[in-house]
């Protein structure tokens, strides 16, 4: 294992292996955590990477548990790549003060205003810094990576592929943030991140980059009809839709019934996520 | 849905329902909580049922949450009911000093010695009291029912199968405590609540039980080699394999190598177990 990461605990699963890992980040300026699961193709070859992002109050440990991924990962021979939702134990003094900002809710933004500045630059970690670590570390093909996630971290994996167009082969997301600058979690996160220009939020919101540069591919969203941060107009996804509709970009819009918020849905359509990445990975 | 049980939450997941309930059980004179998994199927039949007993200090939530059993039991139409573990907040001075004695580690048998005796039915508990309210409240064919389960839910399993041999239709294992009174946790929970009396422990050991009356059908059990429990010899299985041998007992035992005793084991084999179930349980 490389010096560039310390193994915490690594547990066999679907004939490879689940792993909990933490590093110095450089970028947030503090110790980060991220888990991995190899399948057992990387005995023997390089494959692809799909990184996955989590949402509001998450850790690395809530996707790898609960989202029975590892399955449709071994099928297709795919690393997924799950990192923490923010730096933690930073010394930022209100930084465990409400569950919305702070540890859990990193917004996968680089704050550009004080305490923040310092260590939440989470944008630059999911893009840069962390891909870089797992090409360098893992049997990865680093031209084949995807992504995606759950509410704020559907938000990040849009952001991250709206903003990279070549970077990633595929995007989807689960309960994604769509339109943050429109809905009470992510007017609140932009303010204290990024302070009082406004004309700097739309970098980091999924209908306003989507309205203005589409991508060339697909984008796959799910979303629970019974999911209470859908009816508390958090996810938005129709202003999404409409902005989509306006540029031209593809959206797979899955509305689906009765389903709610938590990682029983996650969990049910994480097959058809997965085999919607590996179509574009496995090429 | 019935005033027997009260239910607590419920989310959709893949096309049926995973809930959570408690209700009065008269046999452990405590409130006692369980999950249930609706398949899809059950929207329209009555269907088979199978009951996962968990291991120490689980809830009903861990195997709910983290073996990713839903997908199967909606692919083959079974529903799955995991109960807690124990009574809790029984008031018991000593239920919650120790991890495994009290609560989280009923260990499925009936207590007969103060203070348990008053609570501690596990046995009758998971035999009796809970198929019945089970077959009352929910679309289940009654006579169609099996039960798996892990470590200390292992044990359970397999002795409830092998008291019970016509009221069970298979059974299967993970990881199981396969001889209690030759391990250190056995041991101490059968003195605890059986007390001194070591006649009556053999009515709860799996391998005394299969020695002399050996089932009709053959038990699955998965072991991993790099569980640290089979390595401390909490779980015994070359015991078991031994006793069944002698009784001409069928005995799948696999060992999964690299394996340990997570429920990251249990996930990579629940397709197996549930697969192993539904080819009886479907006929």
């Amino acid at each position: 294992m490389s010096n560039l990461v310390t193994l915490k605990s690594e547990y066999r699963c679907f004939g490879g292996t689940v792993a909990y890992y933490t590093h110095q980040s450089q970028c947030c300026n503090s110790p980060m955590n991220f888990a991995v699961y190899l399948p057992p193709q990387t005995a023997t070859q390089k494959v692809p990477v799909l990184y996955y992002l989590s949402g509001l109050t998450c850790t690395e440990e809530n996707f790898t548990v609960k989202a029975g991924a590892q399955r449709y990962a071994a099928e297709y021979g795919i690393i997924l790549v799950a990192p923490d939702t923010s730096p933690r134990q930073t010394g930022i003094p209100e930084e465990d003060d409400t569950w919305d900002i702070g540890s859990g809710a990193g917004f996968y933004v680089n704050a550009t205003v004080n305490p923040w500045k310092k260590h939440y630059h989470m944008y630059d970690y999911v893009v840069h810094e962390l891909p870089e670590l797992i090409t360098k570390v893992f049997p990865v093909k680093a031209e084949k990576q995807s992504i995606f996630g759950h509410s704020m971290g559907g938000h990040g994996a849009l952001i991250c592929a709206l903003k990279n167009p070549d970077k990633y082969c595929s995007v989807s997301a689960f309960a994604p943030i769509t339109a943050p600058m429109k809905c009470p979690w992510g007017q609140k996160a932009f303010k204290t991140y990024l302070g009082d220009d406004s004309s700097i939020y739309s970098h980091y919101d999924a209908s306003e980059l989507v309205r203005k540069h589409p991508l060339k591919y697909p984008i796959l969203i799910d979303q629970g009809t019974a999911d209470q941060f859908y009816e508390q107009q958090q996810l938005l996804p129709e202003i999404f839709q409409q902005a989509c509709q306006q540029s031209g970009q593809e959206l797979i819009l899955r509305f689906q019934e009765g389903y709610d918020h938590s990682y029983f849905m996650i969990a049910s359509f994480m097959a058809d996520h997965i085999r919607f990445h590996a179509q574009v990975l496995g090429d």
